[in-house]
């Protein structure tokens, strides 16, 4: 079975196994989608490049896909699109696979995912939470595994705040680097198409595809000045109320970007909350009346069916807004972004939360306003000052995903996917042997980027053997009980060091989860049961150090 | 013990095991270092921000470092630097450490490694090639991870010629990015400072600190033309003659490119070739003897002890060459110049073999001169052409390291090592179990970016169980005789991937070298002896879908 063929049955099956009907508002059937990666599949056998072949994605349901009704969000609007909407025709001339449209807060209006009469689309991590919109479906399907990468639109944050929500990457790229052609517009003027993926490389494959070609002249952009990352960090007081718990994994994501050699300043935070209130509060909402008004008014003469109460709410009391107060709102805007610009100075990058906070579903239906308003309180501004963002994970806060922002100047996407590069995690590992300190194998770790962090045992569940291998390393048993405390050090590395250590690993040492002293389990050596025959049991030494010296 | 202490005693315990002394010319002693190693690790200890803390490097011989006397490879040249130089002096002030200077060729002249009365520095792994130079020493300490990066100048392809011929990275900067006060000058107007380190991101992190500040008004650059990568690809003949294997190599990361996502387009080499030919044949050989020339001459009528005489043949000869052919030499390069940038065009980078070949120390021997001037076909011309570039490992022919080189407009070096990742080499994982394609975990996965390639054996050597898991499981186990194929996936996927794939797995499971039909070795799925325990033996159907079926 070929590659692009069977990546489109396992996604059909995880479909079935998640039971997520709301994710989606057109799912292609499976038959079609079949005999497409057929002839993707046949393509590639004859050697046509398509560097996106085997990848599958979804697309926002704003944003046309020919073959299935265009909806917003808002059943009574569907329409057949004539031809795929641009970003969508260049990923499939790439050789990416298209398996439908997803759900959304209706005309893209909202953070929440829950505007939309085709169902609240439930967290992918906590069901009882709300997704984050107003690429909801996009942003879930990713996060659970059934596409590779999605397409989003982010106007206020929707393209950020589902992937803080869901634990994945959200690139929005800057104003115009993207064709917004064949998207039903929210605000048309800062609308920007946007690419989730699970990993910071996979989302930017998917980005440099839908990229306008150089058909005008781009802006000269001034030279960065040398250095380290210069990254803006604002007071803790202008951050304002957080989620428990989000104040320190904030602080501990700083701290992870300084010890990664980046310069930490301080910057005001205050032009860019500002701004922020302005895009709902201000005159800037009724480019949305523009955008779909005369519809919503028509379709509420008719009875309105399939409208959201609170996306038409939003939308029909912009209908009077007046245009002094948008010449007004625009000279402020100006205002405020240059102060905003001036605090950045030559800073990379400023860090932020992505939200404030992560709401359940309840808590959004009790206060479907002033949930989705809060928000918004970082993101809200980016488009407006035509800055470029990353919205990347940054661990886990309560069990559930904590991500941040790195927003930068206009046309810095990728400096900014670098500088995101440092804030992936490290894992950890578990020596026993002749990888620790001062072992034979121990510069193999120091090769791959290791630290050490610690030296501790492991659970008192282990045995420890001397191996008949030709340079002598022992093998970590795990017996439950009649088992021993092990003296190990713990390690941490970049994942793709464990990776390579693991990919040069000969027989018959393995590496698995080892349970420690703390009752934590960390990647750890092990080995293979047929290397026990003959091996000599060592445990009474308490480690392999230990041993070593009583030789 | 500490983390820069205990690096610091696995450096000389590893200086110890390689014995490789021709790698130093000032080798720090211990206690001098473990003194430092100490201060370092306290100050960390009351917070300080030193973000290259823990990291140890070497600078090449012809780079001032207080304490210890800068030779340039030659003895009777040695001064005691009143400082060290700016570059060192930044990195330490982050907090590295440096153990010493290292050989090179003699005042920088040559790409071999052999010109030195310190001694021949030999390859990293095969002892009988040359290191490639200057900067022989450096490279070399890194490779053999007795230090964590490691710099080198580069004038006609120093800081890259010994990054490919040693497997690791070289990063030669836009000209002026990095000062060269208190380095030796070979062609004082276009020397660079560069890093070798074992990945990317590791001469990154260093590079960042030895860049200048923003201390004048940096060029503007002109926006790139969104889009996949485009990478600039000469004609195979315009190559010239490789050694054996070497053009299937860089076609095959020729391939590895454009697999991710990467645009090819042809680029005639000649403005290129034309131009590295002029370093040593034509004019620009006089700014050598600018530099040492006079003391030279003066050695020489003392006797000239420790010159080299390849260096001084070269640098000597250059005594009488006529400032009016050094006017039309530099007419000629403002012309290949225009040519070479015209070819260019929008392109991100230039894609070449980092050197052609790479000879035994006895064929350099042999043939000084003649060696030596095939080596920089490649490298020569960038520092003439003001431009950009990062040498890096692209795997390996007849067990050697193969390398090459991306080269970019001044001022690229960010993007440079981004493409750069994209030649990461894909890691295998043999699956025999619950991540087989359509089975329950085979998302995970898909989610780490893998793709499976084949569908085969392991070798007749292994038995499979059944193992009590509350998700179904099976485990493989080693038994050599006795032992049976089972059916096996292999996936291919990023390091990273495999080493959060690692991090996140659960006992009884583990990950080992697993042995295939063909005879070749991939990491995969085994398990803890404690798992077989009532486990039942289920190979008798050759694989764990048949096992499946079966029920």
């Amino acid at each position: 079975m070929s590659s692009t063929v069977s990546r489109v049955r396992a996604a059909y099956a995880r479909i079935a196994a998640v039971d997520r009907p709301e994710i989606w508002i057109g799912l292609r059937p499976r038959d079609e989608t079949e005999a497409e990666a057929r002839t993707i599949d046949e393509r590639v056998a004859r050697g046509e490049h398509l560097p996106l072949a085997g990848r599958l994605f979804a697309a926002k349901g704003n944003i046309d896909v020919h073959g299935l009704p265009t909806t917003a969000g808002c059943p009574a609007y569907a329409y057949e699109p004539r031809a795929d909407a641009p970003v969508v025709a260049r990923l499939r001339a790439a050789g990416a696979l298209v398996l439908g449209t997803t759900n959304l807060d209706q005309f893209a209006t909202g953070l929440v995912g829950t505007r939309s009469p085709y169902g609240a689309v439930r967290n992918a991590i906590d069901p009882a939470r709300i997704s984050g919109g107003s690429s909801s479906g996009s942003a879930v399907a990713v996060a659970l595994g059934i596409v590779d990468f999605a397409l989003g639109t982010d106007t206020a944050g929707s393209g950020r705040i589902p992937a803080a929500f869901n634990g994945i990457v959200g690139l929005k790229p800057t104003r115009g680097l993207v064709p917004t052609a064949g998207v039903v517009p929210a605000c048309a003027s800062i609308d920007c198409v946007t690419v989730f993926a699970r990993t910071v490389p996979e989302a930017e494959q998917a980005l440099c595809h839908v990229t306008y070609p150089p058909d005008r002249p781009l802006p000269a952009l001034p030279q960065r000045a040398p250095g380290p990352w210069r990254i803006a960090v604002p007071p803790r007081e202008q951050l304002g109320e957080l989620d428990e718990g989000w104040a320190e994994a904030y602080q501990e994501t700083v701290g992870r970007l300084a010890a990664a050699g980046a310069s930490i300043r301080p910057l005001d935070l205050t032009p860019f909350t500002e701004a922020a209130a302005m895009l709902y509060e201000g005159a800037f909402v009724a480019e949305r009346y523009t955008a779909v008004g005369d519809f919503i008014d028509s379709l509420l003469l008719s009875g309105g069916a399939g409208l959201d109460p609170t996306v038409t709410g939003i939308i029909t009391r912009a209908r009077d807004i007046p245009a002094h107060r948008l010449f007004a709102d625009q000279d402020r805007l100006t205002d405020l972004r240059g102060r905003a610009l001036a605090a950045l100075g030559d800073a990379d990058a400023l860090l932020l939360p992505t939200a404030p906070g992560h709401p359940t579903l309840a808590e959004v239906a009790a206060d479907p306003l002033g949930a989705n308003a809060r928000l918004g309180r970082f993101t809200n501004s980016t488009n407006l000052f035509d800055l470029a963002a990353v919205a990347v994970p940054a661990g886990e806060v309560n069990g559930l995903p904590f991500g941040v922002m790195l927003i930068g100047p206009a046309f810095t996407d990728d400096r900014l996917a670098v500088i995101a590069r440092a804030l992936e995690p490290r894992v950890r590992l578990a020596v026993v042997g002749a990888h620790l300190t001062g072992q034979p194998l121990n510069p193999q770790l120091l090769a791959l980027g290791a630290v050490r962090e610690h030296t501790t045992t492991t659970a008192p569940a282990y045995r420890l053997y001397a191996l008949p291998t030709t340079l002598p390393k022992p093998g970590l048993v795990h017996v439950g009980a009649g088992g021993a405390a092990i003296e190990t050090e713990i390690w941490s590395l970049p994942a793709e060091g464990l990776g390579r250590l693991l990919a040069a690993l000969p027989r018959p040492m393995a590496l698995g989860s080892v349970e420690l002293a703390d009752g934590t389990a960390v990647p750890g050596f092990l080995c293979e049961p047929g290397a026990l025959a003959g091996a000599e049991d060592i445990t009474r030494h308490g480690g392999w150090r230990a041993f070593l010296a009583s030789r």
